[in-house]
């Protein structure tokens, strides 16, 4: 990197400028796989230091990598051309609530559990969930579009984000949206930003909104001896009348991956559970989960358990939670999926799976957030193996196929980054690609922000997980 | 118009192609104000024959208008550069409906209340609800992401669209979204097209995603001495844990309106009523009600009613419904307003509303959804009088100005259109004018798709309601 830009660097940032290999390694992962190495990393604390290091970028042409905390399941992060990562985890300042107007202010690099906190102390909720909330920043959940388990009935991070301020790749500072939720001034350049991955603006403040915080839950835990009938139950469910708050899944893979981790006495032979919560007045949640129960039943549910307390449900949903620990901790790499389909499809994806398994003698494990359609077949692997490396690549390039077949969609939750590039044009179509790209090409002409993401580099025409 | 393009439209469209003045002035306005004269209309009824249309325009740079029902209040549809205006009202073939995967698809020129009634046919429900729901298209919705009474719980246009097929500038037929309620593979083109007015493609069909219609209804009329009061109570209601599913208030002057035109026995003395819809399980509503009842008497509020019947229920809702007719009938032209300010200031503009409508000696009328913040100030004045015609411009000014000035918006629904475009920069910034910009020209580098909307072209600096 070039002398005036680092010396510019070490004036901006001082002892917030690190050009060690020990520390510029830590920030070249993220939860996906694959390691890279940045030049430098700052870490910002304000729009203007933001915007004095996209100046220098644009003027330099040097890549820039935007990260929170680095939670990303698709690349998001990953310094893959060098350059200057820009680490937002450590700009907290601003978490402003202000309940009348049922919104809150945050810097980017606040944590989601401390909105969540923050909303709760005013019977209020910031409703996007991700698994990571206790870790991830976000800043991090708005260049991903985060979603998580709520988003069955509450929907994702770009549906709680009113206004941003955002830097843009020629250093301007602009304001989009505004502290109302209704906002139609010109083009939605909010939802825009929204998950754009930080290739077409940096963000450095967002207005969120809030809503009334449920008056209580109820969970209830459904056992299915059958993978298909379990499929079925999702649309069967959403078409009773009810609108449960979170409806996931769990095959019998992850059941007993998470048995196997923590001894929760969870049914080992069972094909598939599915936790339902329901939110709302108390006095009509166990009304609600009655007519649940009807429609399982209908469909031929083995067995119901509705919680019968605060604890009973807090341990229903343990059993979700530990899902991912208990895969991460069998040691080998977990290649985490994102296909979602429309819902009437799900058996159709569960069936299609169940074959990939065997074709390719993989350890698929399924489980994911249902009610969206948004299953994560996840896959462990042993990277040192590059002959089950292209087995994986086979697998992975086949559930995306399907997906899209189906009329589903790459990715719900976890965004392209890195991970999906070159299956991109397969879902869009190739006008599709351009139609973004030109949008791409006219907001960061030089390339800077975050390059190598979303969209496929030369030559990058499908999943290769491991350079041999 | 160029010959060898007549012949070719002719070609296409043969009788669907209309170029008598008495027709074309037909297409010439829209519920806003202004009348122009396209120089020809088609009324296209598939993707193909839009396709052509516009490669027809873009090889002969001529300005093209897709226009549905000519509802919209922010003269979306007008055609200020003459060209080609594409009726897609008569494009109706299409309305789809998936109850298994909570979808409905639809073609542009379906009505919304076609919508609704399939949806609810299947007990499920698509949410956005605007006024004219049985009158305007599906087209115009998502054009100028329309919104409603049901806004406060459920949203707009923009949050029930999954998936989109688009014409673009350049005459290439591309898909958004997916059939999935979550996708983030790329950009969102999907939210960037919907509120986009037809200025970056054109929309020629949508897959709009369906809830879970609410068991039932139940509706209060909450009657204010104070009008400030009535602004606090927004906030308050919202606050209090209970999501009402409409909240709608009417100031003096609609009262009266309403009243002299339909005589309905409404409180003439009171400053405002609002009227308040909570929905869902029947059991827990009228608890709803009186948690939301007990909020507005420690706030100052004269009188609560609630509707006892579904007959009383839909007399209050009349109320809302002829506010707009009751304001037509008075002769006069109507200008409707949009200005959005955050929840906690909904007092402050009702103030600032008094004052202008004294300072400028104007008659206003105001209403709107107020669970949303968003206000529908509305003047009746003679466009004949073009003194009067001043003071109103100098009024709307003064008005978009404040709702800036305290956070909000100049449109929360309506869209920018002719109406706003002046006033654009004020809110968004000449930054971020050029970032919209920017968009516009990559991908409609030729302007073809409705120009003269939403960007302020040379020496547009104001509001301008007639040219003496």
């Amino acid at each position: 990197m070039d002398e005036i830009v680092l010396n510019k660097l070490k004036e901006i940032f001082g002892d917030r400028l690190f050009l060690e290999l020990s520390d510029r390694v830590s920030y070249g992962y993220d939860a996906s796989f694959g390691q890279y190495e940045p030049e430098a990393v700052v870490q910002v604390k304000s729009t203007e230091e933001v915007q004095q290091v996209v100046l220098l970028a644009s003027n330099y042409t040097i890549p820039i990598y935007p990260r929170g905390a680095g939670t990303s399941l698709s690349g998001g992060p990953l310094p893959v051309h060098g350059g200057i990562v820009l680490d937002f985890s450590q700009w907290t300042d601003k978490l402003e609530i202000y309940p009348e107007d049922l919104v809150i202010k945050v810097s980017p690099g606040v944590k989601t559990k401390d909105i969540h906190e923050l909303a709760e102390a005013h019977n209020l909720m910031y409703a996007p969930d991700p698994s990571s909330a206790r870790i991830c920043t976000i800043g991090g959940n708005l260049a991903e579009n985060a979603g998580g388990p709520r988003g069955v009935k509450y929907g994702v991070t770009k549906d709680y984000v009113v206004g941003l301020e955002v830097v843009t790749a020629s250093g301007k500072i602009i304001k989009t949206g505004s502290s109302t939720v209704k906002n139609v001034t010109g083009y939605d350049m909010t939802k825009l930003l929204v998950g754009s991955e930080g290739t077409l603006g940096i963000i450095t403040e967002a207005t969120l909104r809030l809503i009334p915080k449920p008056e209580a839950t109820l969970t209830a835990l459904a056992v299915f001896d059958d993978l298909y009938t379990a499929g079925q139950s999702i649309s069967k469910i959403l078409t009773s009348g009810v609108r449960p708050s979170k409806m996931e899944i769990l095959d019998n893979n992850s059941i007993n991956k998470v048995e196997d981790y923590a001894n929760l006495n969870l049914p080992r032979d069972a094909a598939a559970i599915i936790l339902i919560e329901v939110d709302g007045h108390p006095d009509i949640l166990t009304q609600e989960l009655n007519t649940i129960k009807n429609s399982l039943i209908e469909i031929g549910v083995t067995n119901i358990q509705v919680a019968e307390s605060k604890e009973e449900e807090e341990k229903l949903w343990k059993i979700r939670q530990l899902v991912s620990p208990a895969i991460v901790s069998s040691g080998y790499t977990k290649i985490s999926e994102d296909a979602t389909v429309p819902l009437s499809k799900i058996p159709d994806m569960f069936k299609k799976i169940d074959e990939i398994k065997v074709k390719y003698d993989l350890n698929i494990v399924v489980f994911g957030h249902a009610g969206d359609g948004n299953l994560h077949p996840t896959i462990n692997t042993n990277m040192r193996d590059p002959e089950e490396v292209r087995r994986v690549e086979n697998a992975v390039e086949e559930i995306f196929n399907y997906a899209i077949e189906l009329g589903g969609t790459l990715s719900g939750e976890h965004g392209i980054g890195t991970m999906k590039k070159a299956f991109l044009e397969n879902e869009v179509g190739q006008d599709g690609l351009q139609f973004q790209k030109a949008i791409k090409k006219a907001l960061d002409p030089k390339n800077i922000l975050n390059p190598g993401k979303i969209f496929p580099e030369k030559g990058e025409k499908r999943l290769v997980l491991k350079h041999d």
